[in-house]
């Protein structure tokens, strides 16, 4: 079999670690990397771009990678821009995991372009695109009947990276933080998204869909290697996305990261016949995960039909040798 | 939409689950029923039938569900008549789940069958199908890389239905236990299929696959409302099934069936990058989920391409409304 070849595109972290596992499978090759700022990704040992389409005039491939952001109206141009050089893409940019979500009428043109040029377009991810969607759609698999859905995600974050630790607000007094989350600099993307796109695969139509974003106060005083947060401060963030049909709460999903959060874990819970309860202890890793799953899903995006597709609609995705 | 018109094949307890979840939900259609046994399946209300052919030829439908056996040969001509009709076929045939590991030319034969009359074919269950395999090749599907794998699905049948004590052996003595194993008796069928399954789906050619029947002991005495076990006779059945790449094993399906199990529950460990365990505490509900899936299957299967499909070919099985 001819491998798949592949072009990286945006050079963060995370698409650099995605960069470099593609490079460790046997069905795939990186033909190339893709970032608006010159000289990053020299580690890599392929060729460097700033643009899609001179990456892919001299390197003809497959399918595109996408880690460049989270918001899908930003993302718009460059996903055509892939979809008109043939390419199809895998994207961890958060609000194309379901983009009909927010966004219904530009979701549908996003869709035409990907037909119109014959490839396929999938959003995934750990979270979004794995632990608060597709793994309680899968769950709900073995469910004769489902009655309301729960997931947690709890992340004890003081073992994390500083700047995730940062990016949850730990440390911060309670005002702070809200005028950061008012601002939108604070909160996780995708939530709403997961929960769509577990209500669009239960085909439950939404009445109301309401989000919150709120401070976790730390109990007492606590400590990482990198920061240290006293009793009263913020330690962390809770965000909890409710979905209702007929005035009734039917999903509700609850992400929570703070410093020193006790039993940390994924929990999918179904009410239902059967009622089904899965948990992963101590929660998903998300780096790795992330840069696993975007890869885990080239070879199934090859073969997807046209259009913009989501984690529903393709075969389970797993480890690739 | 046009329903999606079902015909139940196979009318023992679990058929009838399926036929009557059929009948509950909105996007299908339970058309007939056949059982070779005249007379059984009247509570469901439907045409009933002793043959495919006659069923069909008096009401066309678009999916057969069989339930009707365990062994891939034995259904081998039953798919066929099926596969003529124009239907296609969801099945807990627990050897068809992956018929390509006891007899690939059979397999291939029964492919092109399916192919020729343009049907698509699958074998699923809650085990072999959901919890030993599809779940593990899920679980994967955020590993960057995969050592080894280790399922267990430890079930407490005290509390179960008597037949189901009776099955795993409990209360009998130790000869008469193994006598049975040695004659077929005794023994989940489908472990090296979900292992092979999993295999298959993290593309890895297995050197060696082994499998042991023994009993379980029992410590103490114990007693569920059916039977009571003496300290020493048997109390169910372990069942372990291994899979060796250049000797080495790295999967290792691990099924108990006993009165008095404690931690009853599903479990996937993988080792690797990131490693990953995921838990359903108190092992799923075997019965109500089997016919759940075989159910929610239906849609996946009509838009399936023509053939022998596997679990792992489908987009995940979700609750159907």
């Amino acid at each position: 079999m001819k491998p798949i070849r592949v072009i990286q595109i945006g050079l963060g972290p995370i698409g650099v670690a995605t960069a470099k596992l593609v490079q460790q499978k046997r069905a795939l090759r990186l033909v190339a990397a893709v970032d608006v700022r010159p000289g990053v990704g020299k580690e890599l040992g392929v060729p460097l771009f700033i643009s899609v389409a001179a990456a892919v005039k001299k390197h003809p491939a497959d399918v595109a990678i996408v880690t460049t952001g989270s918001r899908f109206l930003r993302a718009r141009a460059l996903l055509n821009e892939i979809f008109a050089a043939g390419l199809h893409v895998v994207s961890s940019c958060e609000e194309l995991l379901f983009p009909w979500h927010r966004h219904p009428r530009e979701a549908d043109a996003t869709d035409r372009a990907a037909r119109r040029a014959g490839v396929a377009c999938l959003g995934t991810g750990v979270n979004p695109g794995f632990v608060m969607d597709t793994l309680a759609a899968v769950t709900s698999g073995v469910c004769q009947r489902v009655d309301a859905v729960r997931v947690w995600r709890i992340q004890d974050v003081s073992r994390r990276r500083p700047q995730l630790q940062e990016k949850v607000g730990a440390g911060m007094d309670e005002d702070e933080f809200r005028g950061l989350v008012a601002a939108g600099a604070i909160g996780h993307v995708g939530l709403q998204e997961s929960l769509a796109l577990i209500a669009h695969g239960l085909g439950w139509k939404l009445s109301r869909v309401t989000e919150r974003i709120e401070p976790v106060i730390a109990p007492r005083d606590c400590a990482s290697r990198h920061m240290r947060v006293r009793k009263g401060q913020v330690a962390g963030v809770s965000q909890v996305a409710r979905g209702f049909r007929d005035g009734k709460e039917v999903l509700r999903l609850d992400l929570k990261m703070f410093m020193g959060a006790e039993n940390p874990r994924d929990e999918v819970q179904i009410s239902g016949v059967p009622p089904m309860r899965l948990i992963i202890p101590g929660a998903t890793p998300g780096d790795h995960a992330t840069a696993a799953i975007l890869v885990n899903c080239v070879p199934l995006i090859v073969t997807a039909p046209p259009g913009l597709r989501t984690m529903l609609e393709l075969p389970v995705p797993r480890a690739i040798p």
